[in-house]
């Protein structure tokens, strides 16, 4: 490939087809060529999620889900628990504390996962709790949450809404967000969705919808009564990020044309990939692999080696673009992103690429 | 032309450079291209706006520059003054009140500019006002606002900060920030720009920086304290929509090399020959034509024709898509969007699309 490799965890590298789509020309995005457009992304996002609920694309990063999560369900003073296992676990909780929230929260070691049970001992020592908010994917340490066995904890011990972050998970593993009882789930196009980055994904459970009737945190932009009552008319209420629409429309048709299982078992033989890769060349997991996400693999840097220069020199000598390390984690781990299009000599050659570069540092 | 000729003031049609720019392949946003990048764009958009101010680029439709506006220069309980002559000037306002901000408004008719007189005797009766928020080009009218006239009067008689929403207006009619004493400017990718849409952009003088350090209204995507941080690395703060980013950067580029001066020329006659077009087949602009804007023109529907009719008529069987009258204008003008790339067949087209469904109409 004399492309560059890109693998860090998103945006993705995309295939010839939605490139082409995305360079499509500019529409009148409230004329009837809109209207098929989102309502069949609606439509085909919801089917991907296994979710009856409400659903939106709002033109923003994967933050902005994440933010129309906070804005729309509650109200400043109210008391939620944020579960953290990484860098993005504590940004979804800083979200809330910017707009009011007064938020609990629990942190576990990077690298591992939440503990269901720790989070049933918090949540019942809470005098009250509106909601939980939880990463589903970490992707700074490649750890993913057992999404299911918590959401039944929080569901068991409380009316807690359970609001997820699943930017870099949903269409890459297993998220069926009713029968796991999510109430908002955020994602983003730029991640297992196939598309470049821009369109912020946000669905929402009648139980989220009841709560946003009565959430008094002060919003314009990501104020969901506006997507919900332009989406009647097959509009945005603001002009969206075309471009974007028309790629991640391209997309979510290819996903659900390719099958939701055929897509889910296909990243998991890429994680799968990626890791007994790490493991032939000597490395050692990050996580514990039973914990390992499927979409981005967190791998540990040896002691002899810095990982910066390592990804320096990995992208300069041989055309790989791993993810580094973030924040307490620089230098010492490496990630490499799994999610979206990605084929087996994608990974190969990325491995290989660490391989030649451990050898080259060490000469 | 065999496509479609859209005439909508924005999204604007793209020439095949900035589309197939818009289509390259996915790159790293934390890495050294990305860099280079955001820093051309950020010189050239503050040369545009003949500023030496701060100028940021967020993920967002244009709306999001106005909440940006708004959000990061005021406080809760803030007295501010709103100028509106139309539906964008109202929603400035909306965003305001949304942030508990106590809004004082003045309306002035549609399809009339605002007066600065009588916006000097509404801030002489306020007895405190932190900001005065006003659009610069009213595109559901065809007007431009005297915003160089408004300012001037703004700041003979308060403090108030001029917060201006410049989405319509910016890089297609002058608007030097720094001499006309605008704190805040707030434009859009999909408009003069000549870009898809997804990027809104934000310029702020010193004065709004200082006031943003007071600013206690709840911010977290829109906080420019991320971006400002960021782009001290050549980094944004959330994942930015690459793909509109590409194309910015490249019209950006353009209109720098093609002279501002020239851009502002090329926009200023495409107006004249649409106005002038307008006329020679007997309609009348909506508003007078010293307040004519040079970027979206506005024109009255004859008594004896349904405006919204011309329209799907002109798109139908002419492939013109003109805009239609918003709100209480609904059916009452149709409007010509001549901003960006335009060619003067782009018009002349135009006016031909509507001269011939006034007679099929009549027929």
């Amino acid at each position: 490939m004399s492309d560059l490799n890109l693998r860090i965890p998103g945006p993705v590298p995309l295939p010839e087809d939605v490139l082409e789509v995305g360079g499509r020309q500019m529409i009148n995005h409230r004329g009837p060529e809109f209207a098929d457009i989102i309502n069949r992304m609606t439509t085909n996002f919801k089917t991907v999620l296994g979710t009856q609920g409400r659903a939106y694309f709002l033109t923003a990063s994967g933050t902005g889900s994440m933010e129309a999560a906070i804005v729309n369900t509650l109200s400043p003073g109210d008391r939620i628990l944020s579960i953290s296992i990484g860098s993005f676990g504590n940004r979804f909780g800083d979200i809330a504390e910017a707009f009011g929230v007064e938020v609990t929260r629990i942190e576990f070691e990077w690298g591992k996962a939440a503990d269901p049970e720790r989070v049933r001992e918090e949540i019942r020592s809470m005098q009250d709790c509106a909601a939980v908010v939880v990463t589903h994917n970490e992707s700074s340490t490649g750890v993913m949450n057992p999404i299911d066995d918590l959401s039944r904890v929080i569901h068991d011990e409380s009316d807690a809404l359970v609001l997820v972050d699943a930017v870099s998970s949903a269409a890459g593993v297993p998220l069926p967000m009713d029968d796991w009882g999510l109430d908002v789930v955020g994602t983003a196009s730029q991640k297992s969705w196939v598309a470049p980055p821009g369109i912020a994904m946000v669905a929402m459970s009648d139980r989220a919808w009841k709560a946003h009737e009565n959430s008094k945190i002060p919003k314009y932009y990501f104020d969901i009564d506006q997507y919900e009552k332009f989406l009647q008319m097959g509009q945005p209420p603001f002009t969206p990020a075309l471009s974007i629409i028309y790629a991640l429309d391209h997309s979510l048709q290819a996903i659900i044309d390719e099958g939701i299982e055929e897509v889910l078992i296909r990243h998991a033989a890429r994680a799968q990939q990626t890791r007994d890769g790490a493991k032939r060349i000597g490395l050692e997991l990050f996580p514990d692999q039973s914990i390992a996400s499927d979409t981005v693999t967190a791998i540990r840097v040896p002691d002899d080696i810095d990982g910066k220069v390592l990804v320096s020199h990995a992208r300069d000598v041989y055309n790989v673009e791993l993810g580094g390390g973030q924040e307490k984690l620089a230098g010492k781990i490496i990630r490499i992103g799994h999610m979206g299009w990605v084929l087996p000599e994608h990974i190969d050659e990325s491995i290989d690429a660490v391989e030649k570069t451990l050898a080259d540092l060490r000469a």
